[in-house]
C-alpha cells in the first residue's frame, strides 16, 4: 500500500509500505478515507532530523475511514462502519482514559510520532491508505450515520486534530458569556479556536495573525474581529474593546515565547491564557512573572483530549452548530502528497491546511 | 507614635512616626492590638535596596486591631469594633472587587511597600501602633464576637497574610477529597497551606522542607508525612504515596525556578501547580514546557485575595474547624521588633514567625 514517509528534513514522499494488518487481538484496520497534514507535521517536515526521524519513518495522524477489520478482542466496532481517530490513541481503561484525559493513557500515544514520543515502539502513520489502530476500541469512535457519507470528510476530518485542539484551548480559556477573546495565530488550529469560541457565546472574538487571506476564513468562522499584527497593534484593538482591562481569554494557539509573554501581559487579571501550540519545544514561554503574580493570571493547555470531546461534538455537527471545514484550503491525491507538505510549509497564499484523499 | 522603618539592608529600626490620621473621609485609623513580621518582610530586609526601599520607609502588612477614628465616608465600621485588614487595601466597588480579585482593585494597593508597588503613592506600614486604612469600608472586615478578644490575635493575625495565602494555594490547587496534596516549603505559608488542605479532605498532605523543627510543627497542623528534602528523596515518597501518577495537588509556596520545575515534573496529569511564592520575582520558573504541554499541566496562583476568603474562613475559625496560630513562635514588644526580624531572617531554631505587640 501506498503511505508518506520521511526521507529527510524538507523531503517528504509516498513510498510503497507494508500492508497495514492486525498484529494485536485489540486492532483495527481503517481503510482510510481522506487524511490531512498538519502543522506538527511541518515540525517534522522542516526539523524532522533534530526530532529524531530516519529515512523512511511513516507520517500523518489525521485521517477518517472505514472499518476494514477488526481483533477478536474489539467490541463496538464492525467492518464497514465509518470511523474517526483521534490523533491519540488511548486504551479506553486506564486511569487516565476514565478521567477523560486521553492523551496521557498508559497504553497510548501519538500516530505518526514513532522515533521520539510513541510508547512502546513505531505506530503506523496515519497518511496512508490503511492504518493499523491499537487499542481500537477505545481509540476509534463510530462517526455518526448524518455524517458518514464521504462527502462529510472534510467536515469530520478537522476533529481529529485541529477543531480538537481549537476546542481544547476554548476550554481551557474558560470563555464565559459576553467575554473578549483574543486568539493568537491564523492556521487551522487558531482559526478552529475561534470557531471553537463561538459555542460560549463571547461577545468579541479576535483572531490575530500575519495573513490576510486567512483572517478573511476567520471573519467567516466566527471571528469578529481580526488583525494584522505586522501592520496593527493589538493592544490598543484589546484596550478598547474591554476599558482597559485585557481579553477574559487569551487562547495561545501559537505558544511562542513572544506570544505566551504578549498573552499573560494583555489578559484580564484572575484568568489563565490557554495555549496548545508545540512552539513550547523550540523555547520557553517568556511570561512576566511579576506581572502574572501580581495579576493572577495562569496558564492551562497542552495536547488536546480530543476523544473526550467527541461526544460533545458529534451533535453540534450534525446539527450544523459548527463546520470546520473552511479550514481545509486544499484537497490533493496520495501521490500529490509531496506537493502539500511544500504548499503548506511555503504558506502558498491562500493555503491553510490540505487534504489528501487516497 | 512608633513604628518600623527600613533603614537600609538588613537594618529595620523602631522610630517615631508621624501620627496615622484621617485624611480622606473613606479612611479609618486602626490600633494596632498585634502585628507580624512576614516573610515577604524579609525580602524587604535582605533586598530592601534593590526593590527601592530607603530610609525611612515604614514596614508591615499584618495587623489587627481596634477602630479608633472613622471618616465621613465610611459605612459598616463603628468605632471600637475590632477589625482585621487583608494585607491588600481594596475599594470593595470596582470591577476587581466585585469580582471577589480584590488584589487587583483598581484603586488600591498592598501596605509597607510604597517605593515599589503601593499604587497612588506611599501607604502606611502595619507594623507601628496605629495605621491609617485608605478604603476602609472595602478593606477591612469586623472580627466576629468570640474571636474579638486580644488572645484571640493570634488565631486571626495569620488570616491577614499567611494563612490567607496557603488557604489560596488550597483553592488554587483544586484539591479533591481523597487526593494526594504536596507542599514545598515549611515557612509559614506553607505550614499554613497544608492546615488549609484539611478543608478539603484530602488523603495525603506531604508538607516538604529543610527544618526539622518546622517540620514537627507542620505534624501538628494537618501534614500526614512530612520529608526534609536535604536529606530524603521527595520524588520516591510521591510515586510510592500515588501509584507512580505524582500528587494531584502541588502547593510551591516556595516558587524558585527549582520548586517549579520539581512541581511540574511531578504532579499528576492535568492538574495544575499551585503557586503564591514571590521567588518568581528572582527568576523564573524552569518549568519544563514540553513535559507539561503533553502532561496537560497548568500553573495557577499569584497574590492572594484574601478578602474574598474571608467570609468562609470566619466560621471555620470561630468553629475551631482552624487555628492557624502555631506559625507565630514568637510575639515581642514593638521596642524589639529589630531582633524579631533578625531571629526571623537567621532562621534561628524553633522561629517560624514573629508577632508584634504594640
Amino acid at each position: 500500500m501506498k503511505g508518506i514517509v520521511y526521507k529527510a528534513d524538507k523531503d517528504m514522499q509516498v513510498e510503497t509500505v507494508p500492508d497495514a494488518a492486525i498484529e494485536n487481538p485489540r486492532d483495527a484496520v481503517i481503510r482510510v478515507t481522506k487524511a490531512a497534514i498538519c502543522g506538527s507535521d511541518l515540525h517534522i517536515y522542516n526539523h524532522g532530523e533534530a526530532f529524531g526521524f530516519c529515512d523512511g519513518d511513516r507520517c500523518g495522524h489525521e485521517f477518517v475511514g472505514v472499518v476494514e477489520e477488526v481483533g477478536a478482542e474489539v467490541s463496538g466496532l464492525s467492518v464497514g462502519d465509518k470511523v474517526l481517530s483521534p490523533f491519540w490513541i488511548s486504551c479506553g481503561e486506564c486511569h487516565f482514559c476514565a478521567k477523560g484525559l486521553q492523551t496521557s493513557c498508559v497504553n497510548g500515544g501519538p500516530y505518526g510520532f514513532a522515533p521520539f514520543w510513541a510508547h512502546g515502539g513505531e505506530i503506523q502513520g496515519g497518511q496512508s491508505e490503511y492504518v493499523r489502530v491499537p487499542h481500537a476500541t477505545g481509540t476509534l469512535d463510530v462517526i455518526p450515520e448524518s455524517l458518514a457519507d464521504s462527502a462529510s470528510d472534510t467536515k469530520t476530518l478537522p476533529l481529529t486534530d485541529v477543531f480538537g485542539t481549537g476546542y481544547h484551548a476554548a476550554v481551557c480559556g474558560d470563555i464565559q458569556p459576553g467575554d473578549t477573546v483574543y486568539v493568537i495565530g491564523d492556521g487551522a488550529v487558531g482559526l478552529s479556536a475561534a470557531h471553537a469560541a463561538t459555542l460560549f457565546e463571547p461577545e468579541n472574538i479576535i483572531v490575530a495573525g500575519h495573513h490576510d487571506d486567512r483572517l478573511a476564513i476567520a471573519e467567516t468562522m466566527g471571528a469578529t474581529h481580526t488583525i494584522n499584527t505586522s501592520r496593527d497593534d493589538a493592544a490598543e484593538l484589546l484596550a478598547g474593546l474591554t476599558e482597559g482591562r485585557g481579553p477574559q481569554a487569551v487562547l495561545a494557539t501559537i505558544s511562542s515565547p513572544e506570544t505566551m509573554a504578549f498573552a499573560a501581559e494583555q489578559i484580564e487579571p484572575g484568568k489563565s491564557v490557554a495555549w496548545v501550540g508545540m512552539e513550547v519545544f523550540l523555547g520557553a514561554p517568556e511570561i512576566p512573572w511579576d506581572k502574572a503574580f501580581f495579576k493572577n493570571v495562569g496558564v492551562k493547555g497542552g495536547v488536546a483530549p480530543v476523544k473526550s470531546y467527541l461526544p460533545t461534538l458529534w451533535p453540534l455537527l450534525e446539527g450544523g452548530k459548527i463546520d470546520p471545514s473552511p479550514v481545509l484550503t486544499h484537497d490533493m491525491s496520495m501521490d500529490e502528497a509531496a506537493t502539500g507538505y511544500e504548499v503548506m510549509a511555503s504558506r502558498q497564499k491562500g493555503s491553510v491546511k490540505v487534504a489528501i484523499t487516497p
